[in-house]
């Protein structure tokens, strides 16, 4: 079914209808604006569909949510709808009270009334520093001005992916385009994220377990397909359970994550085909959902503050999938495991050890340990049953001295599996989050 | 109380009737020893009682766990007794499967031999790298020699507490002297530890709870009050949950952690008198512990891997105190919050962020955040009611500038409180820890 994927270039503004922009409004209240030789980056976006869509989202489980977030949750109550999603980054008005949340309901006013359309249409996201007050004339200005720039060409949606970026060193799109009910339809998105990455979303905001999950990451996705709002909150949640919500960078997780995604039917495929999830049309629908998802988050990862090194975690044989999770969770967010892969350090003690403290079930007798190149199956194993295998030390330096790797760990107790998408730690992560003390601004972010 | 307490010199040998030693064997088979230039580091320690003693330990909850805990938990069961600790580091003796109990036992079986024993009167501990078995014939001659240069000189203490040792950059001693039922009493103990560390140790080596709490950090105490084993097990029970357990360095729990008492009756106090936890003496007895185990965690704290800085987390007004453990453990494992105390950054945002995504409930809106000099009640604060106070930046810089301070959070729900002792993440640590691959040694370590 993959091959029936065509990767094209546009991100948000390849689906039909939809259009984007992205400005400089100083968010940061620099003054001038850190720039580029190109000018200052951008730190406001719409993304707009040019006819009504049906909307979906997945938010953080972080008890501390912000203001935008709340705004999100109470206009897709109020009729999973939405034609437009205006993002600043710079602040995330997090932290902020009662003003923060006008403030937010504020910028959602602002661009229903750029754009003639009702105020709970507009969907809110916001990333940057907590706790400091949004800078609102920049914002009312900097949508005035987005508004009037929208457009439907790949450079509109590459200025929307650049003014969602903060500590990201490059913007993060992709779109995919195939075929459903014999019309062609394309599902496109931007994402940004770095630090304060390990996101747990749910579509209420609120945890479905006991235990936490845990960046900011934001994602804002766009198709033209035409798919009921129960069919395209499913899809999401489906399609962020397999990937944003199995990364890490860091183990933080955020008070702002959120994925949006608007749905304009443009493609004119039947909805109604979408609506069982079990037909075949949905689940070519959720496989390029979960492509465009995962492509994202990995690439998230990838870009994670003083990242070098991408491994997956493949953990096979717990009891049940939730221990798997655990016994995954545990070795991405090791220290010690992290900066060993910063290292290139074939150190299967540290995970051993990291999956021993798991709350998943581990008989150390059991334990296999391996590398591969990514997805591949031809395994080197360094720990079989507990035991040391014969493969030599210069062996297992070699398959993780590359910049990606999977590792693969078989506790060989039961069925459960689980992938978490994980980066190494680096004395560059330290250096740049240890923060400005020279910077007043930076108290809260 | 605490008045009562005297400090003196000498360590586990400060009581009556122990005696000593710390030899280098080469554990770690590196030819010649890596030394300083008094010769190499000692690397196996002996602990010895002249007269028969109660004994009593807490051992790691790693699921994985080393075979010298297995034998300690073996011996122990057989009568709670203990006349001598043998100790070594440069290797753990963890993942060795069957040979590395026997070798385990062999250890044992060897003191037991040397200092004419039974065997399950020897307790057995190891540090150092995991999955390499140890190399008996230097175990064996080094039990041999430690045997015979047993003393009851401080330097005799001081040459253990070097031998055990690893990542340390300075031994661990302390002893205490005190009145108990009109005899003088005295209670010593050394540890070790530096990087992985979390411990979550109980008395059988099973997790009391579903939670796991999470170094290898090893403690050997001593005394020569006339206490039965089942006061003496629960007083250490007690003075390892207020003290070693509530230690992290960088939240990962060894396979190895281990606390171990004797107790030998030479002092002449009345045993009967300490059955009952509720007596005036089992409460001095106990706060002597406390005190003892306290020093030695937060010198491992101090001590540990890269650190700069040593921050007492302290929460209160949690809903309940399983809230307020949880939400201290958020807060002083979040990477981006240890490493903004390395910055001296006084950022409440990652803070607040990481209480949110904490299993304990939170209101943002009731979170207190301040600061204070180790043990004031003087704190500046930097949030109250989740609204930024009126406190300087500069203000605040200056109360995180210090290498030691504490961090005062306030949930204002409950009555629920919590302590964790945390250090800040460094370049340092992720220099020293990610790895030698020029060293096939260090595969498991």
């Amino acid at each position: 079914m993959k091959n029936a994927f065509k990767e094209v270039t546009g991100s948000v503004v390849a689906p039909q209808g939809f259009l984007a922009s992205g400005v400089f409004c100083d968010i940061k209240r620099l003054g001038t604006g850190k720039g580029s030789d190109k000018g200052p980056k951008r730190d406001l976006a719409l993304i707009v569909s040019e006819v009504p869509a049906t909307a979906a989202g997945m938010f953080t489980t972080n008890q501390v949510c912000a203001a935008p977030v709340k705004v999100c949750l109470e206009h897709l109550r109020a009729g999973r709808r939405g034609q437009a999603i205006v993002v600043n980054s710079g602040n995330a008005n997090a932290c902020t009270g009662r003003p923060g949340l006008a403030d937010a309901r504020a910028m959602a006013a602002a661009t229903a009334a750029a754009l003639h359309l009702p105020r709970t249409e507009v969907l809110v996201a916001s990333t940057g520093r907590i706790g400091v007050r949004m800078p609102m004339a920049n914002v009312r200005e900097g949508i005035r001005r987005a508004a009037a720039l929208l457009g439907n060409a790949p450079e509109h949606a590459a200025e929307a992916a650049e003014a969602i970026m903060t500590s990201d060193t490059r913007p993060k799109q992709v779109a995919l385009e195939f075929m459903l009910d014999g019309q062609r339809v394309r599902i496109g998105g931007i994402a940004k994220g770095a630090g304060m990455i390990q996101p747990g979303m749910s579509e209420t905001g609120r945890r479905p377990a006991a235990r936490p999950l845990h960046a900011t990451m934001l994602c804002f996705l766009t198709t033209d397909a035409a798919i009921g709002a129960p069919a395209l909150q499913a899809a999401l949640q489906e399609a962020t359970a397999q990937s944003f919500n199995r990364i890490t960078v860091d183990g933080d997780m955020s008070t702002n994550d959120t994925v949006l995604i608007l749905a304009n039917g443009l493609a004119g495929n039947s909805a109604a085909r979408l609506r069982s999830r079990a037909s075949r049309d949905a689940q070519v629908f959720q496989a390029a959902l979960n492509r465009v998802c995962l492509d994202l988050a990995q690439m998230i990862v990838r870009d994670g503050e003083g990242v070098t090194r991408f491994v997956t975690v493949r953990v096979e044989g717990a009891e049940n999938d939730a221990d798997a999770d655990a016994a995954a969770r545990a070795v991405a967010n090791s220290a010690l495991v992290k900066t060993s892969w910063f290292g290139g350090d074939p150190n299967w003690g540290r995970i051993i050890d990291a999956l021993g403290y798991s709350t998943a079930a581990v008989n150390e007798d059991r334990v296999d340990i391996g590398y591969s190149a990514p997805g591949s199956r031809r395994i080197l194993w360094s720990l079989r049953r507990g035991q040391p295998t014969r493969a030599t030390f210069e062996a297992l330096c070699a398959a993780v001295a590359a910049n990606e790797f999977d590792l693969h760990i078989r506790l060989n107790l039961g069925r459960g599996r689980a992938v978490i998408y994980a980066a190494d730690l680096t004395e560059e992560y330290v250096e740049f989050n240890k923060g400005d003390v020279s910077d007043p601004a930076s108290l809260g972010g």
